[in-house]
């Protein structure tokens, strides 16, 4: 069969002029805020309802703030911007629907649970590198308070929750990918497949997303014929301290030995001791952790080439209830700073 | 400032190697069975479980089963497939989750409510033509009695419906684009804004998606230079007889007369003996309309150039019950057959 120009192996895509992160932004909730990273954001909210009558409100508001100083610290406006792409966790995605009807971009809605930020990177430099646009913003959110009572239970009902849950991280994280400019460039993408090894607890996550990460890392590596250490930082989005054990040993199995630069954004965006758990989850995790500490990383250069690895779990509340197991799917994608110093 | 080179005028994009819709398929519900158009659907579903337990397991099977008989028609195989693009109307879009996850093929998740096929459509072919994809399949679904539960009121309530309500379409439709082939072709797409002018009525989503339809349609037809006159067929998505009546003055308001190839799929898709108020909708509506009867009849040569409009409500039960009003959003794709006779 014929393979598609642009297509290295089997599910890697290559990006002829790789599309350049001119800015990035990030807002994160009071709890973020105390975190190890909590002065790397762009901004911390003073509390969980950023002045609005809900959380969703609040969540929305979040997200549009952040798309619009992504845009802003690009020294462009909304009106030269091509495609809004966003995503979120709440039901028919309502937080980036909102976000969108402020900021009057065209607009593409994504799915892809937690994965989200990796898919939108991923689709909005084929967009550039594919010709359609010269500018693209793109963001993700998660808020704490929504994903409780959406997901789970009424968060004033203050259910147990177990040791392998993980505590969902408010914050929304943007980037302007553009054609031109200054900063790093997203290089490669690898888009990965569904994959459900039968996890049916819903507070396991973690267990859930490890082979679908496993599985797209793989997949990176033997489409490009890479190594690991051929990164600085290869971070997964959401797996937590237990997926990301998982996640480890089925790379070690599957023949790719990861190093110490092998981590979680899950794992990094709270200190242990507040109590989260098994770590940090959400569309807003990896966004956060990518648009304040990793790029800024980048910038100072610390860190040279990076992947990251969107990890979604793709199921809902009504789904678990019908007794189905808990699908997970996870992108690959590559940043790259270029060749100055 | 620069204009990307695939870009014409605002927000239209036009395809180099207008990607081919080599095969499609659809699948409907026994009401659209016995609608004016049933016997161009590729199979009738006996009752609304298609031998599932729950009507959520079965539209999740119906999409999966149209998406896979795309694939076949084309005769090709899934593993020969570089992206499935798929969305509906489902919290966390389950339904597009577990058919990716019978599949295999590597997944990007959308949502764009019920614009959702115009959406899968332009992406699609914006992967192809750029280079990304030498096939792509994508659909998308609704089903009747998910969608009633999940926006709605348990159906066995049988709480009465207003006479200006649509009707969620039971059906799935499916579309193969590849880079070579026999078939019409996507040949431009304008890609739409969300728009919100007040309307709070969540049973009157054929006003609330009406001003996003004629922007979109305005839009596509100052950006190309062309008149409505140029199209055989000009059919937006789901805005039912209410909603069409509003977008017909609008697009008069804003100075393109249409005519009587202006029409929309909520209203062809059931005989008004059938009792479903204003119309279908859903995203399954446009899907089932386009992978039937048009593309037949494009097939047939009854149709050279058509315009499908997909258009989206943006909302959710949860916006709603928080005072939120309903933003839309309308995507333009252009299908053409090529020159032969």
């Amino acid at each position: 069969m014929l393979q598609a120009a642009k297509k290295l192996g089997k599910q890697t895509f290559k990006f002829d002029n790789p599309p350049v992160i001119v800015s990035y932004a990030s807002i994160v909730g009071p709890m973020e805020g105390q975190g190890p990273f909590g002065k790397e954001f762009d901004y911390v909210l003073e509390d969980d309802l950023f002045g609005e009558k809900t959380w969703e409100k609040a969540e929305s508001k979040m997200l549009r703030e952040t798309l619009k100083l992504a845009v802003q610290k690009a020294s462009t406006s909304p009106a030269e911007v091509d495609f809004l792409l966003a995503g979120d966790l709440l039901n028919q995605i309502v937080t980036s629907n909102f976000a969108a009807r402020a900021l009057g971009i065209p607009f593409l809605g994504l799915y892809g649970a937690c994965s989200t930020m990796a898919e939108a990177l991923a689709l909005g430099a084929m967009l550039v590198d594919g010709g359609f646009a010269e500018r693209v913003v793109l963001g993700t959110s998660s808020h704490h308070n929504t994903s409780e009572r959406q997901f789970r239970y009424p968060t004033e009902q203050g259910v147990q929750r177990p040791l392998w849950a993980q505590w969902t991280v408010t914050g929304a994280g943007a980037v302007l990918l553009a054609r031109e400019g200054k900063g790093p460039a997203v290089t490669r993408a690898t888009v990965g497949k569904v994959l459900d090894l039968g996890v049916k607890d819903a507070n396991d996550m973690g267990s859930a997303m490890a082979p679908a990460a496993a599985d797209s890392l793989l997949c990176y590596f033997q489409d490009t014929g890479e190594e690991p250490e051929d990164y600085d930082l290869i971070v997964t989005g959401d797996l937590g301290s237990l997926g990301l054990k998982v996640a480890r040993e089925l790379l070690v199995r599957g023949g790719l030995a990861v190093g110490e630069n092998f981590t979680d954004c899950g794992v990094l965006v709270y200190y242990p001791e507040q109590d989260v758990h098994a770590g940090g989850s959400g569309c807003g995790c990896s966004a956060v952790m990518l648009c304040g500490p990793i790029l800024k990383r980048m910038e100072a250069g610390n860190y040279r080439r990076i992947l990251l690895v969107g990890t979604g779990a793709l199921m809902s509340p009504l789904t678990v209830q019908q007794g189905e197991s808990i699908p997970a799917l996870a992108h690959v994608v590559a940043i790259e700073k270029k060749g100055e110093g």
